[in-house]
């Protein structure tokens, strides 16, 4: 999608300087700055510090992370440095699991020497990447069919609430719960965004706001808060968000105060749908109970003020939706 | 209550000097900055820009703004200058008409010197002002009960949330939702209060915490969206928060974000009291849909960033929480 309008990706493999790169997302909106992921240890704190975040690209950086791993390489698996440190660098998104336990099926074929297995790996990672962008553009062309029934019905735009940045910054391109919103544009579909500010750490205001700003496409924020307020008041028909895991039953994980616009939804009337590609679904677990729930650095939520900075907060970055709030999941699969 | 050990009200009259003084709530947790009430512009101003807010402080600032009038004075209500200002200064909190229309009513008496006017003004300002503490001591004598059977029951500290600040700065002593938390204190009763940041002005952040960190009562500070993560874990026990107004069908406005809390403790089976003195009843409306709800500036949501100041937001001050999603209500009376 565009920046300035020019066209970027999340994380990319330039095929000049055979390197990786990436936008530090703690920098938008204000710079626009790349950055290169080396080792498999830029990768674990890129993921830590969220330079790179949302569920599908962890997932993409923590395989380009394996990828980069250079000889002489380990025989087993376990003995390549740093990967219980990638494992454990997020909890909550399984996506991150998923595309490491890709990586370790291709790392533990019988190999003959280590560049036939890098250059396997390499391949792996990048056909990693490449897939997400296709299932988030399958997710487009499945969810925009919400937005047009919508408009068929209203014919005015179409008022569209998402949470946090479930947008192609958390992903490769297109996004999740922003890739119908995009089809919706190419289509000709007039649409408006709520994006609610994203506490505490404000993914809302400074990547979903910006992305949708450098698309073209009108968006306006509001504080996490308002979201009961403006359903109330009818001016949402529908809520798209994204989800860094799905239980067996539906239950959902995602960003802290989704369970919350999923309540409002539910007691006004609006749609609420999930939208994620498959590397999302867990089916090791049965429900949403058994997902952990990330507990980060409470100063997120006390500030650097000489007072607040003292006292006591909690942190936790998600929450679990039950399925019953639930209307339905858009996925690259339908 | 204490501010560094030291007993203060949100607002007094100082016998010695003769004159108004309140704290200005735009400096905390910062500063303790007092600043003098002279005239009713300074009424209107502080109301307006929030150094006082809170639905009592506003009635209370309101009645003294008035009886600083100083001759000659107009026969005439009507022709008193500033009064429809003050009236609008904030259009959804009841208490502010409700002490308009009282310090009205003694102007509208008859008179026979200016000097007797304004001496009956002082004392009717005073006199509201006194109300305020006492109903709001009663709300604390009637509220604790909640706590205290809370902790017969468990026998460990009761958690307690609240939104915003409805403690004693938003009133004159005491509060209305802290108020039978201080009571709960002094009564020996383990308490600890989640306290919600309150985007966008962080009055939850500013003012409760600290208020409640003055006063040497347990408490957590979370995001506003963490609030329904909280109640499915089993860790909150009871919900209290204040109003602005509250209609005859006992739909209530609070501070926004009020209603996905009431939502969330709805579907967490936990009780949901709001607190609140007679003057923020208003009988003269039926539901929550007739009141208000005050539109701010949208710079307190897009800050002052380069590039998202340049950016769409709406921010409604305010939400309706329909009655059924009221457990109860605590007032001076019971």
């Amino acid at each position: 999608m565009f920046i300035q309008g020019k066209p970027y990706t999340s994380i990319w493999y330039d095929q000049i300087t055979k390197k990786i790169y990436y936008i530090d997302q703690n920098q938008l909106p204000d710079k626009l700055m790349i950055k290169e992921l080396q080792t498999i240890q830029d990768a674990i704190r890129a993921i830590r510090v969220m330079e790179v975040r949302g569920a599908p690209l962890i997932g993409v950086a923590a395989a380009f992370g394996i990828a980069t791993a250079s000889g002489p390489l380990p025989k087993k698996w376990e003995d390549l440095k740093g990967v219980a440190e990638l494992l454990a660098a997020r909890p909550t998104a399984v996506n991150l699991r998923w595309a490491v336990e890709r990586m370790q099926k291709v790392w533990e074929r019988d190999w003959t020497s280590d560049r036939e297995m890098t250059g396997a790996l390499w391949k792996e990672a990048l056909c990693i990447r490449q897939e997400e962008i296709d299932r988030c553009r399958m997710i487009g062309e499945n969810g925009v069919k919400l937005i047009e029934e919508v408009y068929q019905q209203t014919r005015r735009p179409v008022n569209i609430m998402t949470h946090c940045n479930a947008g192609w910054l958390a992903c490769v391109d297109w996004g999740t719960a922003t890739a119908p919103v995009y089809v919706a544009q190419e289509r000709g579909i007039p649409v408006h965004v709520w994006v609610s500010e994203t506490r505490p750490r404000n993914q809302g205001t400074r990547l979903t706001m910006f992305e949708l700003q450098e698309q073209g496409i009108p968006s306006t924020l509001i504080v996490d808060s308002a979201a009961g307020h403006l359903m109330q008041q009818g001016k949402v028909d529908l809520v798209l968000v994204g989800a860094d895991r799905i239980a067996r039953n539906g239950d959902i994980a995602n960003k802290i105060g989704t369970y919350l616009k999923a309540l409002s939804a539910k007691d006004n009337q609006v749609p609420f749908w999930v939208a994620a590609p498959s590397s999302s679904f867990d089916n090791r677990i049965a429900t949403g109970h058994e997902i952990p729930i990330e507990e980060r650095d409470p100063a997120e939520v006390l500030g650097n003020n000489d007072k607040t900075k003292k006292w006591q907060a909690v942190n936790p970055a998600f929450d679990i939706t039950p399925a019953e709030l639930v209307t339905g999941y858009v996925t690259e699969k339908g």
